[in-house]
């Protein structure tokens, strides 16, 4: 089975760069796998993506080497499968608060006996290989999201289950869950120690921790800590961030409004 | 962030008419938005309509001042954050039964505190403005749609609550529910007075009521009682029936069969 | 294979009542293929659709015994052989203006020796069935629109040629081509007097006449006059009028302001 | 209402030859329907196909007598009532494991008071005809998938129920519940045995029994054993295998290596 | 009619800024209307866009005052006027080497009796208003590329032309075609020299001249030169440029290989 | 520059075997792209493909190392270019008639000085490197299709042409040409004397003959021949080829009735 080069990344102790993927186009995919990210995560969740569209996007990341994922909108085994078929390496899965959710959401990522994933990998295998049915449940990750205060209460037994891989903060969802703004790349104390203690179960279990940021400082400070799959922004990010940039130093307005949008 | 004009109506005691978007279009819908109703409502549930074509749908609409509203085919937090998130602002959600799924409803439809919204407004923030984050909470609408026996019986517990903006009837499945025949337009007692307990316990709790209807004149009847957000057919019902009737008078078969279908 | 409907009624002296489809949708098409017009022509030009979508709508016709026409954007013979591959039993070629264009025209509509059509009609086999090489020559109608100045005063050597099987009037470009403001449904003696002559030209050659109208009365008048391919409107055109007619019917604003739109 | 041929062929004691379609395109599923399949089933959940691609591909299957199913990515009866509504006579559920879930499952399947399915059948109609409402219930069919081990324990409950149809088994998914490799086609006692449980409990309560297959072959004499609902592959395989087979006989290598994706 | 903002700016003598959407996608293409752009071009020749993908882009253009314009593949009539009717106010055409050829590409942007554009603005009259057919001819725009050696030597008969609006340089083209490399933003003295060639018979004639740059450093020393159209770069490039940046600025690969794509 | 294996194979006189795509879907590409072929021409002629849905398929066909060609509705250089752009490295263009039709055609595939393609290689220069413009013109085929009677006559003036890099035959339009019937794979002497003119013309000028055939025995047969560009049969009739023997294997009707479709 083609390697998960995730894993292999982790094992040698780096951190993995990732990019979100929002636009729902093969082409924006295409243009977004060679610059240089080591996976792409298709963000079905919050990008304007649905199935039908990140299949091809899927065949457009399939044309290097880079890892796809894929966040799901919900905790659903039918989306998850679904992606997982269609030739994902990983499920980023949202809003993950106990035990029990996170185990119904690794059982949908492994086939039996480990879980209740059904079998039929049609596009998985053509990407992975013939041996994917024997091998997928040692390749493909499931990366819970710690992003509630339930979550983040319960973040160390979900940690210790065996069939999650990482865990992975959505750091607006968790601010506004502490109570906090919403925004990426926080400083504020009471976040700083909720990246903490996730990291820290994370690493207290042989697992790995990742986050979302929105700038590359952030992102290597993450890395520092040791923040292992580090997302920076989205391509819908990097579209507007670098548009509003050329029409401000054309216009001569100095320096460009910054973005301040969801991405 | 832009006004949702429906609150807007409903605060000066109008009503809102609304048609329903079944046709999977974004230039059908694009038609529609210049023939003079508030709101439109893409319908996820019964209309041929997925994620990615409602996407432009809610481009086309937005071309206009005219409020997007969507139906989700079920009472599923992917799917009503999803349609959240491209810009809606309101959800109709079908076979609210009770209070238990009353909340999960609405909890779906905000961020916390008030529920457990995921934040990446990603479309959403460009429709209403860089402020959606703290207006969302007061400014998209949860609409519960009672039409099973269950919720006809619940109903004033349902309207009670804090999260759910509006109650809209879907009168076909609450003929099926109460052992009528399907059907819009019901002049049926049991049905008019199952309409009636529903709009009652809307205004005994300060909510709006709503509800489907097949013709302007029992559409006026109903918002002479009091309903505050009244659909009148959809798309596809207005093309077959201007079809069916085009066809009659050219063929000289006196008036048209008018259409039954299920629209 | 498959019987051209259109020519069977025309061999019974009998009109086709056709409608133009303009939205970009295979549902739309399928509500539209059940209302009772003869014959459906997917219009490449003016509507909102190209091929790939074309495609699913000429499924949707072919659900039923409708016949399926295409309008061309231009006489461009790599069009018109796809959209005949695609299974159209005829073609509408916009703006001939004299023998030459026709010719190429029919020629593309036709196998060697009558014309240049390539062969691989993939769609078309399905849809007509095995003979479709030997008979398609004679099945496939190619109808030349007679709309500008210059096509107007060569009409009777266009009707002459074996390739033509009809002519067919686009009355709101003949009405700009003669310096009238364009519109259907023409009663300024110019134009009359323009449509008799194509009429005229059609029937002297053993040809059919057609024409685009927007309502029934006129269109009625026209089959009465001899015109034997006659639209009424569009499905966009419809779609509008209801929805204008309801909204004026329940806002109470009397009769609706009828739309003047370009369908 | 237009007839369900699945249930003509059971009542004639006959099985019915269906393919499953998994690539998402309407043209190769008008290939398909014209190959003599009785029946064909839109594979939702493992094929590469969402809701938006599935109706083209249902309008292609309605040009044909063939009688359209789908399966669904999960017991979930927002997708399943989007897939009746969308024309389907029958859906095919994965993953039943008790009454529970059989019970949900055949709930959104039935219009009340048999169970819960919302009205609204758009497409349903168009295709089966205006008394579908009245006739649906009885059309439909429910086919749970039998295909976990808990599932296999609690068949003959599950086949009790009066909405439950038939039974599907899908071996590859029932052989990793068992502990045996993933296969079709199998002849492992520990399968066999669990196959014929499944087809005793179906034939006890009344109901068919099916089954997906690899082979003409093993379809034969799963038909010879009893089984009346039998899949032979799909159109991926059908696809892939045919290539490759032409290339090995092109380039001399002998017999073809014989694919052995999971289609 | 809505009025065109580039005329607008032209007569104050302004320039507008341009981006060329080549992502077919109606989501980058909304993010991009906001960024502060005064136009921008839906490049269907070496964009990723056909006309079915261009549509919803237009639709997305049309929630902001932004100007939309195409550039089509060729000095096609069938494809210019779709674009027109789907609502540009402009029309780019590429590689204009005469004046034979400007008048072709004029004919096909105007009604009779300046042209020979057909009737039926579908949904230009949805944008634009209701007197289009009248006020079109002097709304929309037609911009002829000045992009070879023969236009280029014709530059000045092609402006003379009363129907073309504005020329237009492809400054990679023109550099292949006068024997230098490929690319924008060039300072070799043949360049330069041709650039400002155009620019003179624009200018002599009353039109508008632009030009397609790379930076915006480039950008400001043509709209100081007089070019009153200029368009930086493309969706694509922006994507592609920020995305490399920000990799680099995480690995800290010091300052980003710089795109050399053909964007 | 990405090397063009087909340019590898010739070199090494050994021939290419090319499947053709007609199926609009990028999954079936991508089955059909793991079956041992050498090369992969997405008809947008006789196919049901356009420019959007083949974008997709050559990413799956870029996920291997097989080359990717296109045939074309015709010759049109606006379609060729924009195949180009999108990373073909060959066209097929059918019905090339005479030399000047050639220079046409050869004309679009090429950059100045050797012909008048534009530049703007997108996806072009993602799929074959940053030195694209440079390298394409040695590397792209221009392939054209010898089809007619007039294209037999000129056939050693075409091959003479130095921006010709192959000859195909289309023996189903060369058989109608010649007042054959059309059919692949034939015997009649006078289409073997046409093939062998055809391979003479190319051998004389260095350059390479192709044809379509429908079996691997044919296929054979004119690799022995010398022909160096064999196609056999597509997607669909691959595709239903097989459905129908695997029907009637399993219906036990012996041998399947043999597709005679225009595939």
């Amino acid at each position: 089975m083609r390697e998960n080069r995730l894993r292999t990344l982790w094992q040698r102790q780096e951190a993995a760069l990732c990019a979100w993927l929002t636009i729902p186009s093969s082409f924006s995919a295409e243009i977004m796998v060679h610059t240089g990210f080591d996976c792409f995560t298709i963000d079905l969740q919050h990008g304007l993506i649905d199935y039908q569209t990140a299949v091809p996007m899927l065949q457009a990341i399939s044309t290097t080497e880079a890892t796809p994922l894929a966040r799901v909108p919900w905790n659903d085994p039918g989306a998850i499968m679904k992606m997982l078929d269609a030739g994902c390496y990983g499920i980023i899965c949202p809003m993950i608060n106990n035990v029990g959710e996170a185990l119904a959401f690794t059982d949908a990522c492994r086939y039996p006996p480990q879980g209740i994933r059904s079998y039929g990998p049609k596009r998985a295998t053509i990407y992975a290989g013939d041996d994917y049915a024997a091998a997928a449940n040692d390749t493909v990750l499931a990366i819970a999201m710690i992003e509630t205060a339930a979550g983040l209460a319960n973040v160390d037994a979900i940690a210790a289950l065996p069939g999650i891989d990482a865990l992975y903060i959505g750091p607006a969802d968790l601010s506004l869950a502490l109570g906090r703004s919403q925004r990426t790349d926080q400083t504020d104390p009471v976040l700083v120690e909720a990246l903490e203690k996730v990291l820290a179960a994370a690493q207290r279990h042989g697992k790995v921790a990742g986050l979302h940021t929105a700038t590359p400082a952030y992102a290597r400070a993450m890395i520092e800590k040791g923040f292992q799959l580090v997302t920076i922004a989205s391509d819908a990010a990097f579209l507007e961030a670098e548009a509003r940039r050329v029409v401000a130093a054309t216009r001569g307005e100095g320096r460009a409004k910054q973005a301040q949008g969801p991405y």
